[in-house]
């Protein structure tokens, strides 16, 4: 990325030969993560977070329609949540489907949900607390079916789930760079050639019209080398890490009497979210904050508020003030596994309210 | 902004110490960037581009209501006309003032404009083709005197006039790093205290509620320092760059026949638009180019786009097809001046049909 936060003059949408190099560097990076997701060049709209890809999506597919129909899940990130809100507060509908214990979308209630006048569908690949896995390819088939658009915020699965889009067949698909070992303050979103896409920001014509502004070329550039690096190593990764997370999990099941698993199989290798009964979740996490283990009560996508998960509540089994998420990363050891063990048992118990 | 990009780590929005770390450096950086501007620090938000700051502010402003009236001048940068076109598809009515032969909006149209249905005016502080400076206090003044909100476009400005928004009186103000030698990919939208900002990007709550995602700290970083400094010596350069730019248009009449300057006084210190009778824009950026003379025919903003502009075309005085546009940098040299001056004369004469 270097030498493109270095050079200033790189303007990828100047016509001189500066802007020429810039813009370069900038369509190889298009290219390599077009490879990696089974797409096309022209379908990689570059944006500037998660967030901003989500929103982009769902405003983007509703278009000026003053009204219409949604189907999504009770457990979508924020993101997601908020540009259904929006939508909502324009007089559009909005069905949230609930996820079961496991933290599933039925497939059967979600093709029922579809009505005539459903525009949009919008499911999370996997989710970014309890680590379960949708099953998106056959959700996008009953959308597909009803002639619905599918948004999918695959966020949380980039670097742990494979991206094809041929095979997970939607609409569009929303990636967050900091999430896949790239830059913050960065994202992607796919769009199928052919989909019509509403702008959010106008202007110069950037990224084919559907978003306007001088472009980030040092990002690009560092999140096609992030995003080959996440895929290149993904499966062996994978394995490696779920084996950590799964001793994790077990030894504390096994050791904390009343410690319970929030989502089920199947799930990201990287996450575990688990609830201490009789532990509060915020007093957990500051308390091992000082041990310098950063765990999360909740998402740390929720900007410093701390308080109950709206996904935990939606599974509806359980405390959700009493669950904390720990990620797991691709360097994390066995050592840090059995410290953060140790430490979490003698915290529980000292925070613990008989 | 190196230690930030290089922690993968830090998320400002992580309740635990890696996240408060990140979180002391935004706000910090927000801190300095609203000092400058003579704003609070709340009043700050982070978005990536200035064209999305120009596209939140208009949006933002104009919230919900599926009607209204905007007043904005027909010499706009793009970002500002596509977010005004956006409202007008949804149904809004927008009055383009015109500007006259120097690139001036005149007060008293603009005060005429305004109406009872008048939600929000748009004018930019400075034109980022021919560089007019709008008397922006008086079109404010105009403005608050009818209760419309009012959004500035100060991205050409920043780093040649004095940013103070409490002397310009705006509600918004849209600035985009990489025009004062920030980052690409980052933007500065100032929201006047207790002006409601309906967001475009909602989700986690970030930038307090008004644009959500994952923060760029590396970028708000490295943002806050460049704005200080493009601030420090920001009437010493002015001076030295109008001379040397005064001094390259001087002999460019002098020694080009039927060279015509688009826009007059007062304008920024870094600019020139100038238009050869007889010589095609693109031709001559093309030939200056082999000479490694990077010059825009018309603007750098519009993506990869040369044709008419729509500034030069709004003055109507003249061919726009001739126009292009000279930035000096505030590290330009005379040397560099007398090369351009030399390089341009021949190629004028080697490319001007008789």
């Amino acid at each position: 990325m270097l030498p493109y936060l270095e050079q200033a003059s790189f303007n990828p949408s100047s016509l001189h030969w500066e802007g020429r190099r810039a813009r370069a560097a900038l369509e190889e990076a298009r290219e390599r993560i077009a490879r990696v997701l089974g797409a096309k060049r022209k379908e990689i709209v570059f944006v500037s977070s998660g967030s901003e890809a989500d929103a982009l999506a769902i405003a983007g597919l509703a278009g000026a329609r003053t009204q219409g129909h949604v189907v999504s899940s009770a457990i979508e990130h924020q993101a997601v949540l908020g540009a259904l809100d929006a939508l909502r507060q324009r007089g559009w509908e909005i069905t949230l489907l609930p996820a079961d214990s496991r933290g599933l979308v039925d497939e059967e209630r979600f093709a029922d949900a579809l009505r005539s006048d459903t525009v949009l569908a919008t499911v999370m690949y996997a989710n970014n607390e309890i680590g379960t896995i949708q099953p998106i390819e056959r959700l996008v088939a009953a959308a597909r079916a009803r002639a619905v658009a599918f948004h999918c915020d695959a966020i949380a699965a980039a670097g742990w789930l494979p991206l094809d889009v041929s095979v997970l067949g939607v609409d569009t698909l929303a990636l967050a760079a900091h999430k896949f070992g790239g830059p913050k303050g960065f994202g992607i979103l796919y769009v199928r050639d052919g989909v019509a896409l509403e702008p959010m920001v106008r202007g110069g014509g950037q990224e084919r019209g559907r978003r306007a502004g001088t472009e980030d070329v040092a990002s690009a550039v560092g999140t096609a080398v992030a995003l080959e690096l996440a895929e290149r190593d993904r499966e062996e990764r994978g394995a490696r890490v779920a084996r950590l997370r799964d001793r994790l999990e077990a030894e504390l099941l096994a050791s904390v009497p009343g410690a319970r698993v929030n989502g089920a199989a199947p799930r990201l290798a990287n996450l575990t979210n688990i609830a201490f009964e009789g532990v509060k979740a915020e007093a957990l996490a500051a308390r091992l904050d000082l041990d310098g283990i950063a765990i999360s009560p909740g998402s740390a996508c929720t900007s410093g508020v701390a308080g109950p998960s709206h996904v935990i509540e939606a599974l509806g089994n359980g405390d959700p003030s009493g669950a904390i998420r720990i990620s797991l990363g691709a360097t994390t050891t066995q050592e840090e596994v059995e410290h953060v063990l140790q430490v979490m048992r003698s915290a529980i118990s000292e925070l613990r309210v008989p």
